[in-house]
């Protein structure tokens, strides 16, 4: 074995946790530190022997960390955290946020190319493996069409609108791919589909003592942006039930491109991606490490700057060299 | 529209007629010749005002053309034209003898490198994307298991093959996933899957007058490598059933990667890709096509040598630039 990639981890919520679960399964990394902002002796982690500092600490502990895996959220964390850290460290984020990606490069880009370090962003499954997906199917089929579903699984931002309800104690939303929008896609009928008949909401509900269920219903159902566009199911149900059935975060879907080759574009081809995830951070975390090994190679070859999904070669994320790839893989 | 890429097609196939009608989708390419070992006079091309010339021809048109596309055989074709053909052009090829890849590598990158010029193999879709999914799910999930589902498609290895029995005059082989092995492994059951449990064959046979069919029947059922693993049904039809019905090259199939996540691996997840084709080599040239840009660009910028899908970063494929990619598909 030669020398592992020493991991750091910013952030310890679900997505830092999982990038912890991930490193234990890849023999070339090891965790080298956790951050928190929180008080440093109350963050019990996972791996022995490792330990837990605050954010502070970090910049005095570039010359320990490789790659340092930042596990903060879009909406405020990550655009101030990415390009901050990569002053001191090759970082990647999973920032989310679609529409604020080219502001977030810009910025990351700049900050890396003054240090010289690498920095990934939005890395996880969407963006991520399912940009990918788009990227490669769009450069083979160029006369074609594409389609994304999210689902079966739980939105956070959903379920974190229900519960600002007024007499809703907990809640957790679905999001459900239409399975009938589903195979008129993989028929290739390319349908034009509206927001409702692509996804329909599940929302699980524990209300609380003596509130009004008629009204948080409407209230749900009818809620801007969130929900007043899908067709939306609510089931009230105890505390215990939500515990009991609902304290997994599943998530998953699908990239499908419909397109057409031939001289007349007289042939169909169906390229399509699925994911089925039991955790949803589980998973995100386990892409963020593989190209936590990219973002350690790309480094030691002398690159930086802001790097996303699309600038990586894959043999960069294998633990494999190139022989053995092409020998068990191609 | 800056300038475009030149391309010459080696061997007009059915790979080679696929790879003309793939540049026509692509504006950011063009024509420059094909190159065939018959009488150009007698090959007949799609594209208006582009020559036809002999393949004797090709070194001394090595200015002309950015990138040539090999469209021969991997039996006996590449082996010796990839490496000859390096020699004098950045050049791709859709070798599939997937034991022989270390040896065609080597081969390809001695010469490549003598040359200076770009050289990639193996790009289709098996070997090609079903590699490059097996390669990412991986990388991503560390304990797990992969899965190669082939079909509904014609395999033109089977179809020879019967067209070998005495007294066949004409035979078409489907290859055809098992639809309960499909279900089995999505369900992240982690089957051992048998040769006869994942695939089934069927033979649509045009036999010759006074032949003894269940003769033929028998022969093909217990040919060995071929079918003997296998549960073979074969149908017997008329050469206008043959021709009306079979006369497509569809083909497509699964790659699945189950693997579990989590502190004690007690996550699962299924990452899932799959391709439907109506035509088979029409989609391989529109694979070829996308890996020509990138061998054209990998060579703008100095590189050389013998890549594979592997080393390819998926930007290179896209005749979108860095920014719109960003902006459009992650």
């Amino acid at each position: 074995m030669s020398e592992q990639i020493r991991i750091g981890i910013l952030g310890y919520g679900n997505l830092g946790k999982g990038v912890e679960c991930a490193i234990k399964q890849n023999p070339d990394m090891k965790l080298a530190a956790v951050f928190t902002r929180r008080d440093p002796a109350a963050v019990s982690i996972l791996t022995e022997g490792v330990k837990v500092c605050r954010v502070e600490e970090a910049a005095a502990m570039k010359d320990e960390i490789d790659v340092m895996i930042l596990c903060g959220g879009s909406a405020t964390d990550l655009p101030v955290q990415t390009p901050e850290y990569v002053q001191y460290f090759n970082v990647i984020d999973s920032f989310d946020t679609h529409a604020k990606i080219p502001e977030h490069f810009a910025a990351v880009d700049e900050a890396a190319k003054k240090s010289g370090k690498v920095g990934i962003i939005s890395c996880g499954w969407d963006p991520g493996m399912f940009s990918l997906n788009r990227l490669y199917a769009n450069a083979i089929l160029p006369c074609g069409k594409d389609y994304t579903f999210w689902g079966k699984g739980v939105s956070q931002g959903h379920s974190d609108a229900v519960r600002r309800i007024e007499g809703v104690a907990d809640a957790r939303q679905y999001t459900i791919p239409v399975e009938e929008a589903l195979e008129r896609v993989r028929a290739g009928e390319n349908p034009e589909l509206t927001t409702r008949e692509k996804h329909t909401r599940e929302c699980f509900v524990v209300a609380e003592e003596g509130a009004d269920l008629a009204r948080i219903e409407e209230e749900i159902k009818t809620m801007p942006n969130y929900f007043d566009e899908y067709d939306t199911t609510v089931h009230f149900i105890s505390a215990e039930e939500m515990k009991r059935d609902h304290s997994g975060i599943p998530h998953g879907g699908f990239v499908i491109r419909t397109g057409k080759t031939g001289w007349n574009e007289e042939y169909g081809d169906v390229i399509e991606y699925s994911l089925k995830l039991d955790s949803n951070p589980a998973f995100t975390s386990s892409v963020l490490v593989a190209f936590a090994r990219a973002a350690y190679r790309l480094a030691k070859e002398g690159q930086c700057g802001c790097k996303t999904v699309f600038d990586i070669a894959p043999a960069y994320l294998s633990a494999m060299d190139g022989e053995t790839l092409r020998r068990t893989m191609l």
